[in-house]
């Protein structure tokens, strides 16, 4: 039996970097690794598994061969070219929101609903919003043996969650700002700073050093951000849950890299903290860090660049039966992004 | 009728300089305005309407003559001291947490309760924590109309909510990883580079540049943040509603100054976003900054220095019932602290 044929589209994004990396240290489960990009970026090479790799430019032959391509590319995109790939025969995996919520393609998180990844009459599965994946990991445990009601989440989202321009623009902005250390303690001021030293060209629609800006993604009917939808949405999905109740406020924060969320989860039947925690330390791919009296919690800094799911906070509700409020942090290029895709890619290719 | 004196204990503190400044640019109701702050500072010369005033060292003659004194100053110096004031006939207004939760103290919002400051039988009236002030003027406007029954928070606390040490560690730390475009992609890379550069004396028990953490205040049983019980407990005092519902997370962010929350309310009948915005929009000290479709929204960077309370991003919620979502930021010292410490001195002066 030979091995399965792996493309990666948009291989050049910061995405695309961190799927290179995953796909040159985890098992080394792949027969040829086809990299695929958009013309521009025809012809560069590129390190995978320690060895340079030629871009090839987008195009209907590229697919020839292919057994499973994992797309990274913007929604329009995806929507063009992932049913062509599918239509050449290979399992297309897509990271973009074009067909998550097509009720014949499957959303799939490894750990949650593995065996939604079989189904896929279009030959596609979807990976999740890097925002809904920060947390599903360990929603998802909980949600086996307690049967989830209820879903209140804000989130305090990375830069690269925006792409490649996202830390750049973080970085500028540090570099503009620092020394000055008066800034950000009049209205305005830190607008004005950045006025006088950068191109007005910033991915996010506030000032994000020295900010948090309430808003990820495209306005949507109500009032809501597509990101806030997203996570209610997709939740329902991966958890096979259709009337689950989820209210979500989506706020981005001067952090490169790891989404954290603030959860406050509804379950069926009473859970103590001792239960969470005997769930959380043995689900797989979730690090339970949760010993506040002695300053252990997740945060991003500590987190960003591994492959899990952290969690930690874990409170009895008050007032709320059955609730539980907690704290997750997640590397939203990693298990957001490119680790997620990866796993489904290995999921499918035992079927080789 | 001669103006009443106010003495300000704590008045070199970060909110001690704002309330200087407070009393130096609103209506000049006062007489004789004492500053009175730790022996240490006794001698000094700091300015207030335009003039040098000498610091006292705290005695209890200094609240000779006293009408009314604003504390700011920790709880086991406001334990010891508010009460001498208040036996020396001084109304004294505490910031402290130490009087908040007696029954025969009222905690004061002067948006939202301010009879309760004339029923004072200990003549001591307690001002809130920042970040129950943060939302309450905007909540507390919400509430009366349609009665609040349960509220879930995220904060986005700033750092100078933890005193003048908080703002200097930011600076420092952005000072210290400026100009590194890697910083914050691998985990503890941020915690490695300050070790190298910076003293191991922050006030925040974690890295805060690049970073959010989920921990504000003591340890208390349950896991729970002393920061997060006191949003609880404050908030269904305030609001005279021994039984609502409330669950808080309380994170610091990398902001200066201006804390956010991020609250999902529910009330006893059903509100709509243009109920919300008919009652927003008149309600005194409130700032409605809610047109998502054209990028409106606060954002801390760009309250920063002024008193209302803004608010935007509010959404019917899609899965709740009577349920809004809403993004509130307040300056955690001006509205947060200093000024409303200022407002309810202003109301109780009128008696004299």
């Amino acid at each position: 039996m030979s091995k399965p044929t792996l493309a990666l589209i948009g291989a050049t994004g910061a995405v695309g970097t961190v799927m290179r990396e995953l796909v040159s240290t985890r098992e080394d489960i792949w027969g040829e690794i086809r990299l695929v990009a958009s013309a521009r970026s025809a012809g560069k090479l590129l390190r995978v598994r320690g060895e340079d790799v030629v871009v090839q430019a987008l195009a209907p032959e590229v697919f020839d061969g292919v057994d499973v391509a994992i797309f990274d590319v913007p929604d329009e995109v995806s929507a063009e070219w992932v049913p062509v790939a599918a239509a050449r025969g290979a399992i297309a995996i897509d990271k973009s929101g074009t067909f998550r919520m097509e009720p014949d393609v499957p959303l799939v998180v490894p750990e949650v609903n593995p065996l939604d990844a079989r189904d896929r009459p279009r030959n596609i599965i979807s990976t999740p919003n890097c925002t809904t994946l920060s947390m599903m990991a360990a929603i998802g445990a909980l949600h086996a043996e307690y049967t989830l009601k209820e879903l209140v989440v804000a989130s305090y989202q990375a830069v690269s969650g925006a792409g490649v321009a996202g830390p750049a623009r973080l970085y500028d902005e540090i570099e503009a700002l620092a020394g000055d250390r008066t800034v950000g303690q009049s209205a305005g001021d830190v607008r004005k700073a950045l006025a006088n030293k950068l191109e007005d060209d910033s991915p996010f629609p506030a000032p994000i050093a020295f900010n948090v800006v309430p808003w990820a993604g495209s306005y949507k009917d109500g009032g809501w951000a597509s990101e806030e939808l997203k996570l209610r949405n997709e939740s329902r999905k991966i958890l096979g849950i259709p009337d689950l109740k989820v209210s979500a406020t989506c706020v981005r924060v001067p952090v490169v890299t790891t989404h954290s969320l603030a959860v406050h989860a509804r379950f069926e039947r009473e859970i103590t903290v001792a239960d969470a925690h005997r769930i959380l330390e043995a689900a797989p791919t979730v690090v339970l860090m949760d010993d506040p009296a002695n300053g252990v919690w997740p945060t991003p800094v500590d987190v960003v660049g591994t492959d899990p799911t952290y969690i930690g906070r874990i409170r009895q509700a008050v007032d709320f039966p059955n609730t539980l409020d907690m704290f997750v942090c997640g590397d939203n290029l990693r298990k957001g992004a490119a680790l997620n895709a990866a796993e489904i890619a290995e999921l499918v290719a035992t079927e080789f």
